[in-house]
């Protein structure tokens, strides 16, 4: 069966987005400094177009968390921040611009009915109003046999993880503090539904650490 | 100069002890689950005077976090949760028991001026109300050179946090979660202070994350 998978990138302290995240700032304050490890990844940058970049101990951790993904659920504000409703005159399409790194359809969490967008690459972005049992089964439909990325933010994935749903979670520990924003397991409760740590990776700069089922 | 070499236990969600702490149960609900790492090695049962035990990929940690320790700051509910004062009709002392596994003075913080006790095997108990800086230069004097532990629990370590004068941290990042009790980072703000992370030891049951200056 497909699996649902998750990865993000979370501080030490436990937030995945700085304080006062906004449209023209999607991370929040110091929220930047969770994702360092990727953004100067060969793999990472090569998805967003741009050439360079380091290969490290991380790079088969990237690439892992790419192969066999059919499709992707993610909340609204990963989407794009901004709380809709959007119609012809605010035709928002989320901060992934015109080909977004996916290419693959996409399934997005909201209460705001909207016509899918088909955008360049392969990616769309499907509106989903009746729930994650809802958007998991349309994304794993959509995937044809192979599995489904949880992408985040933090309140939808973790409606994922309390209702035990993840198959596997990729926590990408980044060696700093943000002191507030957005906490990933706020409300989670206090079980990971028989995942298990089963490979961790170490670097100076994050640690990745992959729970799974046995 | 020695160094405050701060140590503790984490839940991946943030918590340093479950929730309904209490003198019958003073790791909370849940808490013992951050310790089954430690509970297991011979090292550490050595230390309780207890038999037996496994050698793993911790030991080497956990003797590293025992060397050249010669004296050790410790906040209220660490000593012993029973808030004070204490007195001859009350006299509390702690839940290390009559032999406590220190072997060395350890200083106290506490609102409750109280004699200091000497127990067997070395360790001593010396209450100081004047706060952090007061607790650790006494530490520093009494370790005669060695350097000084901080042994928790985590209101006294986010105040030497906060303050910038831990020198080398170990997180020892328990794969579970507890979704409330006591947090670490809580109120420490959004800088380690230069701590930066250096060294990474892995296994399934624990991930002990060594934060130091470079």
């Amino acid at each position: 069966m497909s699996k649902l998978r998750f990865k993000i990138s979370m501080s030490l302290d436990g937030f995945v987005a700085g304080p006062s995240q906004s449209v023209q700032n999607p991370l929040g304050i110091g929220g930047g400094r969770l994702h360092e490890w990727a953004f100067e990844l060969a793999v990472f940058r090569s998805l967003l177009g741009m050439a360079g970049g380091a290969v490290n101990e991380s790079t088969a951790v990237v690439e892992e968390s790419l192969a066999n993904i059919g499709a992707t659920v993610m909340g609204r504000n990963m989407f794009g921040g901004h709380p809709g409703p959007w119609d012809a005159q605010n035709p928002w399409n989320g901060w992934w611009g015109a080909d977004p790194p996916f290419h693959h359809p996409v399934f997005v969490l909201t209460h705001h009915a909207r016509a899918p967008l088909q955008l360049e690459g392969g990616t769309s972005f499907t509106f989903v109003t009746d729930g994650i049992h809802a958007a998991l089964e349309q994304a794993r439909q959509a995937a044809g046999g192979k599995d489904v990325s949880l992408a985040g933010g933090a309140n939808a994935a973790g409606q994922y993880l309390a209702a035990g749903l993840v198959d596997e979670m990729e926590i990408n520990l980044a060696p700093t503090l943000l002191g507030s924003g957005e906490r990933l397991f706020e409300g989670v409760g206090d079980t990971l539904h028989g995942l298990e740590l089963v490979r961790t990776v170490a670097t100076t700069k994050v640690t990745h650490l992959k729970y799974a089922r046995r």
